[in-house]
């Protein structure tokens, strides 16, 4: 009986027939073969998500970094490595009904990645990477046009002044909610189980209570689904 | 029996009463609280390692850097990010018979980590990270004084000019043995479960066979059993 639950909640669950896209994880920007600049992320959290997304009864398309993660069940796993190959499986991916933006995309690249592994000079001791922006793929995947999911939701990873960046980010990049964490070392969310959130929306901010990053990803994702239905209500 | 065998071999084998000490994985090094540089590096050939001269009756400590890998059993495994923290932590472990420094340690940190995440400025392309040299493990380890291993094995791992390279750094680093191998994107070594070495020695260079790297560990340790018995011999 209790698989016939899930399978109906499934089949008949608050986000059946809808389409999430969800990033997870890191991205990795080439230095060299053999080096590279990373974001921190062990990409539970986004993973959590794609399994709670799964479980209301949503397709979901999980477009991931590189991860030591298990790839979850009934969900299509796309592998990317870069932030510039994360927006193009993002963008392939759409349309979706809702986007989970929780990748740590770097913000740099370097601007010149070499061919060869770079060798050290004799007595060199000082040395610097060139860096080049990365597309900006929350603020691209939220901009408005015909293919801009209904509810675009961002993370936003801070260290201080986490409300205020939260808030100055969702304007800024067009998106409708941000979920904002602090990911200072001492708080152990970072590679951690548990999470604590902060939900910015239009009508302002939400603390959530510490919880697990499942059960966090199942409230967001069935907050969501209500949101979706009452966006569809007021357009009909 | 078997059981029995593996005993017997743990006991009495090759390397007993010998402390064999081993580095794997990358280093990180970080830039600020969520962003690091890294080298690749899966850490396989370094618990290859670990886990071969466990089972040839070694005491073995294994420091190693970030890795998805399962901690070998019956193995002292010291876990750091940094390449001054391997340091420190191979320093700690000495003395030991043998050293086999098979860790991808980053040659460069950043020259100023910042204690918060670093910001974007409005309109910023460009960036640049400055870098300072890490401390170099093997030479540090290698050069001579009370505490030297009697063998110390270096890694080569390149790109391009392998054996060139590989000898210039067996000799540099005062390294007694180097395992060179390719590490290009076509090879598959890097990340994979096979290897393909050329040893090189004082007598000059060897190439093996392609392997796997648990097949590898073995003959490399086997071998450096039989060189550091012909050595104590050779003091005697």
């Amino acid at each position: 009986a209790a698989v016939e639950n899930v399978f109906a909640e499934s089949a008949q669950g608050p986000l059946s027939g809808k389409h999430v896209l969800i990033t997870a994880g890191p991205t990795h920007e080439p230095i060299d073969p053999v080096r590279y600049i990373a974001n921190r992320s062990s990409g539970k959290q986004g993973y959590a998500l794609a399994r709670a997304a799964s479980s209301l009864g949503a397709r979901v398309t999980l477009v991931t970094g590189p991860t030591a993660l298990k790839a979850p069940d009934a969900v299509n796993v796309i592998h990317v490595e870069r932030a510039a190959e994360m927006l193009e499986a993002v963008q392939r991916a759409l349309p979706a009904d809702i986007a989970v933006m929780a990748a740590a995309v770097a913000d740099w690249r370097c601007a010149g990645e070499a061919d060869q592994k770079m060798k050290k000079r004799e007595g060199q001791e000082t040395h610097s990477v060139p860096l080049a922006r990365n597309p900006d793929i929350l603020a691209t995947i939220a901009q408005s046009g015909p293919n801009r999911p209904p509810l675009v939701i961002g993370f936003a990873a801070e260290t201080e002044n986490v409300i205020e960046n939260a808030t100055t980010k969702r304007q800024k990049k067009n998106a409708d909610w941000i979920v904002a964490n602090n990911v200072s070392p001492a708080t152990g969310i970072m590679g951690g189980d548990a999470t604590r959130i902060h939900l910015v929306t239009e009508s302002g901010v939400e603390d959530w209570q510490p919880m697990g990053k499942d059960e966090m990803a199942e409230a967001l994702l069935r907050r969501a689904a209500g949101t979706l239905s009452g966006l569809r209500s007021a357009a009909e």
